[in-house]
């Protein structure tokens, strides 16, 4: 078993996506983040879903989220609306993460390796630079779980 | 709309619960982690998907995944079983992940300031000390995007 039969196709960003359609990628696909790639299609980092809501929080909330209760309910429900004309590269943790990436040929325990310690669920697949797809944990222990 | 109008069915572990079936867990309800809860059935951390791989994973291919490839194919492909026998105790990060958690009252911005701080796809919502479910990511994303 190797990379290349585990492959999803995985959506990219770019650092000029707007935040709003990376969360909606990640909502409408159910993933667990995305592969962020440079103007040549190379990826460069990955995009991990909860980072897509630091921006609209406000940092008083994020220091203490007991705190965002006191926004009432109808603002509440429409925070995201906040990270409007915001772009993916200012939703990227910093210093950006790790990013796990490998090629085709790699085994499972390759795969696992990389997801152990970069603490990512998805690795990014490429070929001469190109992203061919991702490799996500589900597809992983579907595979290396014994029946 | 508040924590308990989007909860979904937890399954739980314990500090004792055997990490394949952990993996199973994650793996057949495609989750991004599991709430992990004491004997009384208050959860007390969380089991982010990736850390299930990590006892399974030799420390050497943690620090060079490239060294993984050394090891054959059909090795590889059965290295989760060198989990077996180990328990969720031995596979939570250290120190453990901050635990996000609310009650049924919280907003969706609460919600959202709890993944963005703790940066868990994950949060339990508990009444009383007991785990009534989870709110991930996905949920809330689907709530909170124009449509």
């Amino acid at each position: 078993m190797r990379a290349r039969d585990l492959l999803t196709p995985s959506p990219t960003v770019d650092l000029d996506t707007p935040v709003l359609d990376a969360a909606r990628l990640i909502a409408d696909r159910d993933l667990p983040g995305l592969v962020v790639v440079d103007e040549s299609g190379a990826p460069i980092t990955i995009l991990p879903g909860p980072e897509v809501l630091r921006l609209a929080v406000p940092p008083y909330c994020q220091d203490d989220p007991a705190l965002a209760r006191v926004v009432d309910e109808a603002h509440a429900d429409t925070f995201l609306m906040g990270v409007s004309g915001r772009r993916v590269r200012d939703a990227l943790p910093d210093p950006p993460r790790e990013l796990p990436v490998t090629d085709p040929d790699a085994t499972v325990l390759e795969l696992a390796a990389l997801m152990a310690r970069t603490r990512s669920p998805l690795v990014a697949v490429t070929q001469d630079g190109q992203l061919l797809g991702a490799v996500t944990l589900q597809a992983l222990l579907d595979q290396v779980l014994p029946a």
